[in-house]
C-alpha cells in the first residue's frame, strides 16, 4: 500500500477554519473523501481515576478523526462560538475539510458523563443541547457527491435529511443508538431501508430486532434493510454479518481503559475510512475494515476525549493490525 | 490425524459397570488417557422454553463426555444408589473408564436452575448434595499415573486430595467457581501452585485477581501460580494467556442455545482431551485445544444436559472447527 503526505485537501475548506500546511495525516493514495456527520460536542468526562473538563468529542469527531488515517475527511456538524479553536486546530492538523462545519451564535452542544471503575458503565450526568438543538445539517455543494458517507449517531430524520442531499453515494454506513429507537423508532426504520452498513451495538442490536440472541437479531435486522450488519461488542470484538456470512471481530486486548468514550464512533469512521481508501469490490475488504475499526477504537479508549486517537499514526495502527493478526491465529 | 474405533478400552474398568461393545468413540491413535474428577449430577434444568428433570449433569460428566472425543477418559466421582442405569450406558457408549466411580448408598447429587430468556443468567432454584456431601475421591491404582488430569469444579480440598494421589502428572488442568473464591479461598490459592493451567470465566478471574480489567486479571493469576490461565467468557469466547502472550478465542455463533449448563466443563474437557491426541510439545497445540473445546462446548450448548454433546461426532467437531477457522480470518 503506497502512503503519501496530503498536503492539499482534496475538497475546498473554508479558509478561516482549515490550515492546510498544518495537515499532519498521511493519506492513503488516491483514497476517496469520506463524508462525516454526526454531533460535535464538549465532552466533560468522569472517571474513578481524573474528571476531564469540556473535551473536544461528540460523534462525528471521533468518526472523523479515526477516518483520517485513510481518506480525505468531510466534516458536517455544528458548533457554538465558544468552541475552542484549538479544536478547529486539531481537525487540521488531520487534514479535516470543515466547509460542512457550522459556526452558530449560541454554545457548542455538551455531554457530562461518569463511568464506574470497570468502565463498562456510564451515566450521563447532563445533556445541554445548545447549538445542536436547532442543528439542520446542510452540504456544502463540494460534499454532495462523496462517495463514503457515514451518518453518525444522531437523530434518524437528521440522518435523513443528510442523504436527502446526497447524490449517488457508493456506500452508506449508519450508526445509531438505544434513544431513537426508543424515540424515533419510525425514522429509524425509514432508514435502515436507505442505508448500506447499519452499525449498532449488541444490546442495541436484540432491542431492534426484538431477539435474545444477538446473531439471530443481525439475521433480523438485514429484513430491515442494510446488506450489511456490524454488531458492536465493546471489550468483546464485533460481529460483521453479511449475506456471505459472519465475520467475528476480536477486540484489542487492552490492559487499561482510560476512556471509552467515543470508542464506537471511532470504529465506524475508521472502517468506513479504509474502505474509502481500497481498490475493487469493497466486500473483498469488509473484513480488514472491520479490523482497522476496532484498531483505530482501541487508541480511543488509550486517552481522555480524542487524545488516544491523536497520538496514533498510520504505523501504529499498521503494527496494531498485525499483532492482532497473530491473537487470533489458530 | 489417524483415527481409528477404540474396542479395548486403555484401562481396566469395573465390568459392572462398563460394557466395551456399547463404546461408539472413535479416539486419536495413541492418545494419552486423562483422568476426570468432579462432580456427577442429575440436573433439573428450567429454561423459558421447557422443563427437564434429572438429567444427566455435573462437571466431570459433562467434561468427560467431552474429552472422550479424543482421548480414553477415566471418570472419578461419585453417585447414589438411584443413579439411572441409562447414564452408566451413555457413559459406557462414550468408552469412558468408570473404575473411578463410587456407588455409594444414598441419593446422587441433585442441582436444579433455571434459566433467563437471554440464556446468560441463571438462579440456582435447590441443590441437594446427597452422596455428594461425603465425597472422597479415591483413585484406582490404575489412575494414578494417568498424566493428564482435569480438576473439575469441586472444593479445592477434593482437587488437593486427587492430586496428592497422583505421580508425575504430565498436565493438570484446574477449573473452579465463585463458591470456592468466596468460601475456600485459602484452599484454592495453594491449589493454584500445584497445577499447569486454570480455567476459570471472567468475572471470577477479576475477583480472583482483585482487577476490573480481565487482561490484567488474567496477568495477575500468573502471579499466583498456573503457567496457563484460560479465561472463559461464554457467548465472547476465550483468552488463553501463557508466558508467550495471548490467544483471543472466539466462540461459535449459536443462532439457539438450549441449555448452556455445562459448558463450562465441555470446553475444559475438550481442551485436556484434545491436548492429550497431540504429539510433541504441548505449547504448540494449546490455542487449536482452546478451540476444540469451544466447539465441543457449542455443542454441549445445543441440547439439555448431555444430549447436544451426546449427539455430536468427531467429525461434526472438525467441521466446526474449520467453520470457526473461516469465521476468524481477515
Amino acid at each position: 500500500m503506497t502512503i503519501r503526505w496530503s498536503i492539499e485537501p482534496a475538497f475546498p475548506t473554508t479558509p478561516s477554519l482549515t490550515n492546510k500546511e498544518n495537515c499532519i495525516m498521511p493519506k492513503t493514495k488516491n483514497a476517496a473523501p469520506v463524508l462525516m456527520v454526526g454531533s460535535v460536542a464538549l465532552d466533560s468526562i468522569k472517571t474513578a481515576k481524573a474528571d476531564k473538563p469540556r473535551l473536544l468529542g461528540g460523534s462525528a469527531s471521533h468518526a472523523a478523526l479515526a477516518a483520517s488515517f485513510f481518506a480525505p475527511v468531510q466534516l458536517v456538524g455544528i458548533v457554538g462560538d465558544d468552541f475552542p479553536k484549538s479544536y478547529l486546530q486539531l481537525y487540521q492538523r488531520h487534514g479535516i475539510d470543515l466547509a460542512g462545519l457550522q459556526v452558530a451564535h449560541g454554545k457548542t452542544f455538551h455531554w457530562a458523563g461518569e463511568y464506574e471503575v470497570d468502565m463498562n458503565r456510564r451515566r450521563t450526568l447532563r445533556t445541554e443541547l445548545g447549538v445542536f438543538a436547532s442543528f439542520s445539517p446542510q452540504l456544502p455543494d463540494t460534499y454532495v457527491r462523496t462517495p463514503f458517507v457515514l451518518l453518525g449517531n444522531i437523530a434518524p430524520s437528521l440522518q435523513h435529511h443528510v442523504l436527502d442531499q446526497m447524490r449517488n453515494p457508493r456506500l452508506v454506513v449508519a450508526d445509531t443508538m438505544d434513544l431513537w429507537l426508543n424515540t424515533a423508532l419510525g425514522d429509524l426504520l425509514k432508514l435502515l431501508r436507505r442505508i448500506d452498513v447499519l452499525v449498532i451495538n449488541d444490546t442495541e442490536a436484540c432491542q431492534l430486532a426484538n431477539e435474545s440472541n444477538v446473531i439471530t437479531a443481525a439475521a433480523r435486522i438485514h429484513r430491515l434493510g442494510p446488506k450489511y450488519v456490524i454488531v458492536k461488542k465493546g471489550e468483546h470484538g464485533a460481529i460483521l454479518s453479511t449475506p456471505a456470512g459472519l465475520f467475528l471481530a476480536p477486540a484489542v486486548p487492552l490492559k487499561k481503559v482510560v476512556d471509552p468514550t467515543g470508542a464506537g464512533d471511532s470504529f465506524a469512521g475508521g472502517f468506513l475510512g479504509y474502505l474509502a481508501s481500497c481498490r475493487g469490490p469493497l466486500e473483498n475488504h469488509l473484513r480488514r475494515a472491520v479490523i482497522y475499526g476496532t484498531v483505530v477504537a482501541s487508541f480511543c479508549c488509550e486517552g481522555f476525549g480524542l487524545s488516544g486517537t491523536a497520538r496514533a499514526t498510520r504505523a501504529m495502527i499498521e503494527e496494531r493490525v498485525r499483532a492482532l493478526e497473530k491473537l487470533v491465529r489458530f
